[in-house]
């Protein structure tokens, strides 16, 4: 295969995976508004929309060049794409395949703080997120130019750590600075479950999550051009979906034990975690360790969501359970399971990337808060707040009970 | 072009197809969740994302090697994908694009038995199903081994018979065994409609079948990587629209003449009616005779649907008229308008599948049947199946009238 | 690269292309029926799917032979495909990706006069614009053979004018000929909004016609097989996106600074908007301009929608804002950033190809205005077009209110 034959599969492979992760960002729309109330669901929607064409403009101004850039993490901005060209793929190409990642993490805090925080509060913290947060942990790791190398050796495909878990430590840290939802843990100490408005909506989310999961793991291979790179490709997706095959399956099965009745937002969430995490290591192991780890996703978020519920941190659609917990699962089973990979270099990367995205995080939300503040009023919060930012319903003819 | 370059374009091509397929997964639990009650509508995006894990492990440590393994279909169990390698095209690719279409023959059986049978009854004929059944069937047909050469001559592209009528044999099976919905079937002799909930939601999923069909036609080409599968493949995909475009006018208008007002969930089956149509042949024909063919189809949907009502096989969604009439409609067609193929090989064909599908999986729902039982309780029915083996409701936001 | 291979990489970059297109019907589909009543969202439905199959068989018997063949626009009836032979890519790949385009431009008009135009009345003239009225307007311009000439120079890349504006020509002539719906402009002069039914679909709306503009604008390069071609590729995907978001982003702040409120609906007119006025140029301008013109067009939708409401032209989903007012804007964007394009033959082609369109238009709606009639009745209207010319509701188990 000639050079520029290997250049436009590999250009090709990388814009229709990075067309499949925007894709996700529909998903993400659709699978936080149906597991939120009707009254907050134009909300959502909005900062879904929203935040997607924030992080890609914020990305484009600045955070590449942060995350990629040859100046590195601290003179960027302003630069936008200048000094970049094309290598073995078309410039513009890794630029749309980079930047559809950045949104997905913004997409895991919006589910999270979900119901009770301010839309611009919320719109504000992305901006930051995307273009400075997110970037310098991604200089360090995917960029390749980690503080002292101390990051050498940690080893994340796709980003169970430096997408998903970076989500959902910044996530947890909203959460945390938020509160939880009025109502949610009485003082009685009882848990006062809040069903979503749409479950048909939350399972095509799901779907669709899945369906861009193909992009955010097989264009992680960054190549498709030759014989190895196609192989590689091809394990990668069956790898992908049979670890969400197996956190369904399990989830299925351990609801239905547990509470002897099926849950399907478990199930759904149970998919999304086994995707979730395959993503640090899904070009390496045989399809039946993939299951594996996906079926152990598919438990680990079975018993993580009523544990965040008993710490009370209110997560309304399940977020930090999938992202977080799972993201730190795929990151050390690359350890565990790879025998290239050191499982002390995945700690560590966790670590770091953990502490430092979440205590960033944390000033950021705490300055938010302590300047035009992080929550709705309990009059805006009762009333649902589609009614009072945006005076508008997400289902005017029906009556809501 | 060079082995290399037609490798990648094969197993891209695979993989395409097979993201398109496993989207199908979607449209399915979106079709069959619009055209459903409220009440049940839990349980069946339930199943459309179950049936898909469980199909996809089946297949993967039974099936594939039932279907397409060396040791033929008897020798399989616990082997996984041992025994395979890569081709013309990376064997993970291969696995991928057949494993999809396990899971849509089992979707296919999912709406037709909706809202009076037992979530777990189903899944289990799922495991059966697509461990054994669909795999032993399609190693005759595309395994190639057929017991003795019967089936020699025997030509179905992409699947009408193997497997859209594959999934409509089961249907029926298990339509019978289960029975007709409480007051579907009047002892007047009169019939009930009982109208879909969400008719966007129905409408959605035809469109996400629409597009996920050319990853299922287009990828039964199975390579891309030279001039004459390039035209190939862009002459089956235009054939696959134009067929379902024709089934969907001709039921807009059949439905208008005989009715006096068009039916949407017609038009919606007419579009499926003439995808189906389509699959077993839309590599040979001029685009007319692809349209005619998905005509047909639109038409053949419309008498269909009220003649299973009279026979009181009740099919809340029109799986059976949509995917087992026309799966034998398009089955026949390739015997009638493909001077290569024998009518008669299509009918030796069509009834040797169907006979054997249809009584193993008579056979397996009895024995569920008269084991852990089929239907849900009269109450349980009534109430809606959500509720009971679920504890949730689909829209609980929303009055149920 | 040798023929072959380019042959194959060209094919399957419209094919894909084309699936991305075609995904965009059901992305009108669930836009409209998200921003219309419910009573009326079987009407909508129905239109949307029943546009597309009409849309490709009407343009396969006649459109694309008067669009593309070479008897020119008026010797083309029956003639089907026949005459075209596969070139640098396949025939068939190119009538998919024009086949799809068709029914954008029609899709576009079914949202314009929703709500009290007669189902049979907008089929017929769905038939019209995509067997006869697109095709000539596009034998002018991308067919290559303008009247003596005039149209030389005009330079739309994948058609912000003869794909946008040509439906929102079209849908202006239907808007008047039918128009407003009943109390929506009040003897008072006050203009009574009428929210929409379903935000969370009209929301998936809009990202299936993002992810789908990606096909519209990068498959427009008609090419992919060249360092160069793959090149642009990515160019034309990044611009389109940025576009895009500059375009959410701005009408999201505009609808906060001057309604102190966000509007939702506006938002994501506002993506839509960026994405038809980037749809003339998405290949040659850097990200920064492609912002730009994303940005504009955010702030031209804020202001045309209240504009047209002023004018009494009653648009229930701001399809003439987007479509119209935004593929004009596009067009002239390109003779004004564009060194090589003359802004004169872009204003000559936007009156040329909008005069034609415009006039044609009339006269066919006035032709069926006064024939079969064009309007239903003012009781069909109050009660829903759903129940009188369908007898079936959207949404049967949930009580309007």
């Amino acid at each position: 295969m000639d050079t520029q034959t290997k250049f436009v599969f590999d250009t090709l492979w990388l814009l229709l995976s990075g067309i499949l992760v925007m894709w996700m960002a529909a998903g993400f729309a659709m699978l936080e508004a149906g597991l939120t109330q009707a009254k907050n669901t134009v909300t959502i929607l909005c900062k879904n929309i929203s935040l997607y064409a924030v992080a890609c403009l914020m990305y484009w101004l600045i955070g590449y060049n942060i995350m990629y850039g040859e100046g590195g993490a601290f003179m960027a901005f302003g630069l936008a794409l200048s000094g970049f060209e094309d290598g073995d793929h078309s410039m513009m190409s890794d630029f749309f395949f980079q930047v559809v990642f950045v949104a997905t993490a913004a997409s895991i805090v919006s589910g999270a703080v979900a119901e009770r925080m301010r839309f611009w509060a919320f719109m504000l913290f992305t901006v930051i997120l995307t273009a400075v947060v997110y970037p310098i942990q991604g200089h360090w790791s995917w960029g390749g130019s980690a503080l002292g190398g101390v990051l050498d050796g940690f080893t994340d495909f796709a980003g169970s750590t430096i997408v998903h878990s970076v989500g959902g430590w910044a996530a947890l840290a909203g959460v945390l600075m938020v509160g939880p939802r009025l109502g949610k843990y009485l003082e009685s100490g009882g848990i006062r479950p809040i069903p979503g408005a749409n479950l048909p909506m939350a399972t095509l989310g799901t779907f669709i999550l899945w369906v861009g999961w193909f992009g955010f793991n097989g264009g992680s291979q960054l190549a498709l051009g030759s014989m190895d790179d196609a192989i590689a490709v091809g394990k990668v997706i069956v790898n992908t979906n049979m670890a969400a095959c197996a956190g369904a399956v399990v989830a299925l099965m351990l609801t239905q034990v547990i509470y002897k009745k099926v849950d399907l937002s478990m199930v759904l969430n149970g998919a999304l975690s086994g995707l979730v995490g395959i993503t640090a290591g899904p070009d390496y192991p045989s399809v039946g360790i993939a299951i594996f780890i996906g079926a152990i996703a598919g438990g680990l978020v079975v018993f993580a969501v009523p544990l965040f519920d008993r710490l009370k941190l209110d997560d309304p659609v399940g977020a930090l359970s999938v992202h977080l917990v799972n993201g730190i699962w795929g990151t050390l089973a690359v350890g565990i399971f790879n025998p290239e990979v050191s499982l002390w270099a995945q700690v560590k990367g966790i670590v770091i990337i953990g502490a430092f995205t979440f205590a960033v995080s944390l000033a950021v939300w705490a300055a938010i808060r302590y300047t035009i503040g992080l929550r709705v009023t309990e009059q805006e919060e009762r009333e649902g707040i589609d009614l009072h930012e945006f005076g508008m319903e997400a289902y005017p003819a029906f009556q809501p009970q």
